[in-house]
C-alpha cells in the first residue's frame, strides 16, 4: 500500500474505532501487553540486530542507550500498558449539557480526533507508548520511528497491530511508515490525517511545521529560563538552578538561561557558579555577570540558543519586568521558573510569562507528563491552541455537539411570536 | 504603522491583557457600550455613507440589508455587550489541580490565547461582537471587515478602542486592518499572531487555510445532511427537512443533501417534495429518487456542492451505514441530522458521523452559538482540534500549567531512593 492508501484505511478504521467502548479498548490493551510479553525473544533479537548495525555505524553512546530494548525495558513497556488500562477513558466524557427547550437537549461530548501521524525518535518504548495512548483515546495512528530502530519497530508494530485487531480493534488502526519519504508524503494528506505530532530535532520539527496544512502539536525549541528574584532564598536558588541545568542536559525542559535580579546578583552568582562548575557547566555571562564572576562574555545569539549541553547563559536584569520581557522575547514558551519568597511576585511572573509551564520555586525539569501525573505523554506542546505543555490522553480527544430533539425546528424560535430558549444547564 | 508593528504592539498588549482581572474587563465592556450609545449619530452617519456607496455600486439587496447599521441595530449591539458582561470570565478557571508531592502543587488554569486575527464579512455588528468577545477572553485582536463597511467599521473600531483604553485595557489591544493586502501580510506573522479566524466565502477561507502557518479556526464548506431513517415519523421528517433547507438558505448550517432510507422513500419523498416545492426548492435526485418523484437527475458534483440556495440533492440509500458513509465521504464535518424513532440508530449515527454537530430529530439550523446558549459566537469550526462547532468564549482561551513548589528538584525523584509522587487530586 502506498501512504495515501494507508492513510485512507486509517481514516476508515478511525470512524469505527470512535464507537468502540472502553471495555473493548482495555481488553485490546491487555492483549497487546500479553503479545509483547510472549514475543519478547523475537523483539529482543530484532533489537540486537538494530544495535549491531548502529554500533557498526558508530552511533554515539547515549543514542545506543536509548535504542536498546532488552527484557527489562520490555517489562517496563508492559507495565506502562497496565497502568494505561487503569486510566479513565478520555472518550465519551460530557463536557456540558444544556436544555435548549423542553425535549431539546444539547450535549458536548468528548470523542477521538481521528487519524494521528506521529514521528518519533529512536526509542522503541516510544512506539509502544504512542500506539497504546492512541488506542485508548480511540484514534488511528500512523507512526514513523527513527531508522536506527527499524527492525525493532517493525516487529513491535506488527505484534501490537495484530493483537489489537484480534481483540476487535478495526483493521487499519495502526500503520508503521518505514521511509523518511513517507513522512514527506504524509504532510500533504490533510484530507485524511487530522493531527501530526513530531518529536525530534528542532530542525526536523520546524520543517514539519512549515510544510503542512495539517495541525501540528509539539515544540521545536525548549529554551527554558530560571529567574532568581531579589526576594529569593540563595540556597534554594542554587539547588533549583543546578537541577534545572544539569539533572539531564539533553532534554527540552532543561534550563538554558539564568536570569538574576541585580540586587541579589552579588550574593547568588558566586554560589551558583561554584555549584555549576562542579558539574562541569560552562558559563556565558552578560557584562554585569562578568563583573561578579569569571565567565565567557555572552553573545546576542546565546539568548536564543538551546544548548542541550553543559553550558548556561546568564543575564543580570534590573527588575521583574525585565526578566519577564527577556523570557517572552527570547524564550520558546516551554517552561520558565521564578525563584522568589514573595508570592505576589510569583503570581505576577506566572500571569505575565507567556509559556506553557510557569513554575515558582521548583525545577524546570518537572515539566513532564509522568511527573505531572498525566499517566504518559505523547509529547510536549508549545502551541497556543488545543493542548499546551505535557500532552497526555486529554490532548488526543476533541468533542462533538450532540443535540437530541423531538421534531424541533428553528422556525418556531424565529421572528414574531418566537419561542424563547430555556438554556437551562443540565447535570452531567 | 505597518502590519508587523501593529501585530507586535498587539502582542505586547496581549501579555498585559492576560493579567487584567474580570472586574476591569467588565468595566471596559460597559464603557464601550456607553461610548457606542453616545456615538450612535456618528456611527449611523458613517453607515449611511457606506450604504450610499454600496447602492451606487449595485450591491445585492441581502448584502445591503446585512450592511445596514441603524439605531435599532446599534441598540441590539449594545444589548449584546450587556449580556456579555453577565457571562462568566473564561480566563482563570482551574481545569485540574494535583498535588505532586507535599508542598508541590500543579494547577492547570485557563488563560487567553494571545493575539487573534479575525477576518469577517460586511456586517458591522460582527465587529462589535468579535472585539468584545476578544476583550472578555483577554485576547488582543486584529480585525479586517468587509470593505463595503469601511466607514462604519472605522468609526466603530475607533470608539471601541478608545473606550477600552480609557477603562484601563492596554493600548494596542485592538487594531482595524483596512486593506486586503494587510490580511495577506498578516498570514506571514506566525511569531506575533496566535490564531486566525476567517469568516466569509469558501474560497477565501480555503485560501487563508492554505497560505499560513498560523492555526486557523473556521470552516470552508457547510455541506449539511438530513438523513431520514426507515424508522422515521414521516410528518416529523417533512418538517425537519423543510426547516433545515429553507428556514434561511444562505447560511452554512442549511441542509444541502437529503438522504432517505429505501424502505421509507416511497412514503417520505412525495410529501417532502410537495412541501419543498411549495417553498420554491428545486430537487436533484438519484435514480431511485427520480423513480418515485419528479426531479432533475443529480450529478456526482452535486453531492459536494454547497448550494446556499433553493436547491436540494436527494439520495436514496440502502441502510444506515450507507447514509453514514455518504456523509463522511461528501460532507464537510459541519452539521448532520438523523430523523429516526429508534434511539439506538440515533446513537449509532451520532457515534459514527464524524461531524462537529450530530443531531437527532431536529433541524440542522440549530447549529449556532446563540441557539446553543454560548452567549455569542466568533464562528463555526470544522477543525478536529481545539474547538469544534459553534465557538463561543471557551474557544478563545487555552491554559497554562502553574507549578508551585518550595525548592523541589527532580534529582530527589530520580534514580535509586527516588521519592514517589503522590499525584493526589486537589479540590478545584
Amino acid at each position: 500500500m502506498d501512504i495515501r492508501q494507508t492513510a485512507t484505511a486509517a481514516k476508515q478504521a478511525a470512524i469505527r474505532l470512535a464507537a468502540v467502548d472502553t471495555e473493548m479498548k482495555n481488553r485490546a490493551l491487555a492483549s497487546i501487553a500479553e503479545a509483547i510479553e510472549a514475543g519478547r525473544e523475537q523483539i529482543a533479537a530484532a533489537n540486537r540486530a538494530d544495535l549491531e548495525r548502529a554500533e557498526k555505524e558508530n552511533l554515539a553512546a547515549p543514542l545506543l542507550k536509548r535504542l536498546k530494548f532488552d527484557y527489562d525495558k520490555i517489562s517496563d513497556a508492559v507495565a506502562g500498558l497496565s497502568s494505561l488500562i487503569g486510566l479513565p477513558d478520555p472518550v465519551g466524557r460530557t463536557l456540558s449539557a444544556t436544555e435548549l427547550d423542553a425535549g431539546l437537549e444539547l450535549y458536548q461530548v468528548t470523542c477521538p480526533i481521528g487519524v494521528i501521524g506521529i514521528v518519533f525518535e529512536s526509542r522503541p518504548d516510544a512506539l509502544v507508548q504512542i500506539s497504546s495512548l492512541c488506542l485508548k483515546s480511540g484514534n488511528a495512528v500512523l507512526m514513523k520511528g527513527g531508522s536506527e530502530a527499524a527492525e525493532t519497530n517493525r516487529v513491535l508494530a506488527d505484534i501490537i497491530n495484530r493483537a489489537g485487531v484480534a481483540a476487535g480493534i478495526p483493521d487499519g488502526w495502526l500503520a508503521l511508515l518505514e521511509a523518511r519519504s513517507d513522512v514527506i508524503d504524509m504532510l500533504a494528506l490533510d484530507d485524511a490525517i487530522d493531527l501530526i505530532i513530531p518529536r525530534g530535532s528542532n530542525a526536523f520539527v520546524k520543517y514539519i511545521m512549515d510544510n503542512t496544512n495539517i495541525p501540528v502539536l509539539g515544540h521545536a525549541d525548549g529554551i527554558c529560563h530560571v529567574y532568581v528574584d531579589k526576594a529569593a532564598d540563595v540556597n534554594m536558588a542554587e539547588k533549583i538552578v543546578v537541577d534545572s541545568k544539569t539533572q539531564y542536559v539533553a532534554v527540552c525542559n532543561a534550563a538554558e538561561t539564568l536570569l538574576v535580579h541585580k540586587d541579589i546578583a552579588a550574593a547568588v552568582l558566586p554560589a551558583v557558579k561554584d555549584a555549576l562548575c562542579a558539574k562541569g557547566v560552562g558559563i556565558r555571562g552578560c557584562a554585569k555577570t562578568c563583573a561578579i564572576i569569571d565567565a565567557t562574555p555572552v553573545t546576542e545569539e546565546d539568548w536564543s540558543t538551546e544548548y542541550l549541553d553543559l553550558i548556561i547563559s546568564v543575564n543580570v536584569v534590573d527588575n521583574l519586568d525585565a526578566a519577564i520581557g527577556h523570557i517572552n522575547h527570547y524564550g520558546s514558551g516551554h517552561t520558565d521558573v521564578i525563584v522568589t519568597a514573595d508570592p505576589q511576585r510569583g503570581k505576577q511572573f506566572m500571569d505575565l510569562v507567556d509559556s506553557a509551564c510557569v513554575f515558582v520555586n521548583c525545577s524546570s525539569r518537572f515539566s513532564d507528563g509522568f511527573r505531572f501525573g498525566l499517566g504518559a505523554e505523547v509529547g510536549i506542546s508549545t502551541n497556543k491552541i488545543h493542548a499546551r505543555g505535557p500532552v497526555g490522553l486529554e490532548g488526543l480527544v476533541i468533542y462533538k455537539w450532540r443535540l437530541l430533539g423531538a421534531g424541533h425546528i428553528v422556525a418556531d424560535y424565529s421572528g414574531k411570536n418566537a419561542k424563547p430558549f430555556t438554556h437551562r444547564r443540565l447535570d452531567t
